[in-house]
C-alpha cells in the first residue's frame, strides 16, 4: 500500500471510488494557499459515513478546488450507542467536553439546560465544528452530532426506556462550582447524596444504548434530583472518593464506560 | 456540628487546635480585601499535612490578618501512591493535566523531558500553584507535589523497581501531535506497535506503587521506546481503540487507573 495522505478533511459529500469532491472556502484556503497543495497531491477524506478515503487533487484555483477519491483507507468506524447529557459550562470547559467525548468515542451530544445552568444559549454550529476537528485530528471516520441546548426536563420527558442513563450526581461525584470564588468546604454537611448504597463502580450489566448525564456547576437542583432518582432507567454512578469538576467527571465517566460496557476491551 | 466555612485556603504552617495562622499577599487580599471578611468571620484551611482545619479570622488589617483554627473538619486523605510523568505540552494543555491530575487523586507529578518534547522549560511554581488550586476547589486534604522538569532518560535511571510504570505509548493509545496542522492519517501504515498481544486492558495486579507514564506530542522516539519497553517494571497499556491526545490520555488512563488499582471502589 501506498503512503497515506497527512492531511485530513472532514467533508459533507458522498464518498466512493472516483468520487469527485469540490473544495471550497475555508478547507480549500487551507489545502492550496496555506498548504499549497498541487495537483496530483494526496489528502485523506471522511464525512462520517463513507469511512476514510484517500483522494488525489485534480484542480486547484486560488479559492477552490477539486480533488477525487482514489482509494479506501479505512471502514467507517462507529463507537458504541453511547450518549453523552452534559450541562454547558464556561466556554473553555464546554468545548473542552465535546473535544473528549469525540475522542473517548460517542454517537452524540446533547447539551441540556438544568435548573442551575448558566449557559441561556449555546452556538451549537460552533460546537459541531469542534466535534469535526477533534475528529479530524484522531483518524476517527465518525462525528458525533451535537444536538441544540434543550432543557433536560423535555429530553426527559420523551425519553426511550431502552437507553438507560448512567447518572453522575454532584451528590456522588461532588462536582465543583465552576469558576467559584468560594469553593465548597470539604466537608459538606447536610448533602447527604440520596443514592443507594452498594458498589461505588457497580452498575447493571448487559447491552443496549446508554447516554451518562453529567451535572451542571452547582450541581442538580433538588426537585430535578429527585425527578432523575425516580426514572427507572436511571443508574446513578460515583466517581470515585474525591471531588471531581464537571468537566473532569464527564472524561471519568466516559472513560469509566467504554471500559465497563463499551469496546475498550476489545483486541 | 455548625456550618462549614465556605472559603477554603492552602496555608504552608502547621494547623491544629488554637494554632494560629498569618496572612499575608494574595491570600490576604482575597480574603480582607476581594471578600471583605471581618473578625469573627470562618474559613477552612489545609496544609496538606494535617487535614482539614476550620478557623476563625482573629485580627484584620488592609494587606494581613490572622486566623485561629477552632476544629478539625476533616482528617487527611492520601491518595493512592500513583505518581502522573507526562511530557509538556502547551499551556493550556500542561495546566489541564496538572489540575485533572490533583482531582483524580495523585501523589507527586513528573513533567519529563523526552526527545520529541518541546517546552525546554517549565515554571515549576505555576503547575505548583494550579495543583493548590485544584486541591482548594475540591475540597482535597492533599497537595501533590509538582517536580522540576527532569529528563525521562534520568528519571528511568534512578527510578525504584519498585514502583511499576505504566506506560500509555502512542503505539498503543495514538497520540496526537498537539496543535498539529496536518493531523496524521487514521492508517498509519509502518507504525506498528511495539505491543504483546493480550487483553487491551489487562494490567498486573498486586498492590503497590505505581507511575503513568504520558508520551509527548508526536510520541516516544523509537530509541526511547525500545529503552522503555525493556524495563522490566513497564506494563505498556492500550487506551481503547480510537486515537486521544496526551491530555485526554492522561485523564483517561488515571481513571482506568484509579478504577482498577486505586481506590474509586471504596464505598
Amino acid at each position: 500500500m501506498s503512503r497515506s495522505a497527512k492531511i485530513r478533511l472532514f467533508v459533507d459529500a458522498p464518498l466512493g471510488a472516483g468520487q469527485c469532491v469540490g473544495l471550497t472556502g475555508p478547507q480549500a484556503h487551507y489545502l492550496f494557499a496555506v498548504m499549497r497543495l498541487a495537483e496530483g497531491a494526496r489528502v485523506a477524506l471522511f464525512n462520517g459515513r463513507d469511512g476514510e478515503w484517500q483522494a488525489e487533487v485534480t484542480t486547484v484555483h486560488r479559492n477552490r478546488g477539486e480533488v477525487r477519491c482514489t482509494q479506501a483507507s479505512a471502514a467507517l468506524s462507529l463507537p458504541p450507542d453511547l450518549w453523552l447529557l452534559f450541562a454547558p459550562l464556561k466556554k473553555t470547559r464546554t468545548d473542552f467536553i465535546v473535544e473528549k467525548a469525540t475522542e473517548l468515542g460517542v454517537r452524540r451530544i446533547l447539551p441540556v439546560g438544568t435548573d442551575f445552568t448558566n449557559a441561556e444559549r449555546l452556538r451549537r454550529d460552533r460546537l459541531q465544528a469542534h466535534a469535526v476537528e477533534a475528529a479530524e485530528q484522531c483518524g476517527a471516520t465518525f462525528v458525533p452530532e451535537v444536538a441544540d441546548l434543550t432543557p433536560l426536563r423535555r429530553a426527559l420527558e420523551g425519553w426511550d426506556p431502552a437507553r438507560r442513563i448512567l447518572w453522575c450526581d454532584e451528590g456522588l461525584a461532588g462536582f465543583v462550582p465552576e469558576g467559584a470564588d468560594a469553593p465548597p468546604a470539604a466537608a459538606q454537611e447536610g448533602q447527604a447524596p440520596a443514592i443507594p448504597d452498594g458498589p461505588a463502580l457497580g452498575a447493571p450489566d448487559g447491552p443496549g444504548p446508554w447516554a451518562i448525564l453529567i451535572g451542571p456547576e452547582g450541581g442538580f437542583s433538588p426537585p430535578e434530583r429527585a425527578r432523575i432518582a425516580a426514572l427507572p432507567f436511571v443508574h446513578p454512578v460515583r466517581l470515585g472518593p474525591r471531588i471531581l469538576r464537571a468537566d473532569t467527571a464527564a472524561v471519568a465517566a466516559l472513560t469509566w464506560w467504554q471500559i465497563t460496557h463499551g469496546d475498550w476491551s476489545a483486541p
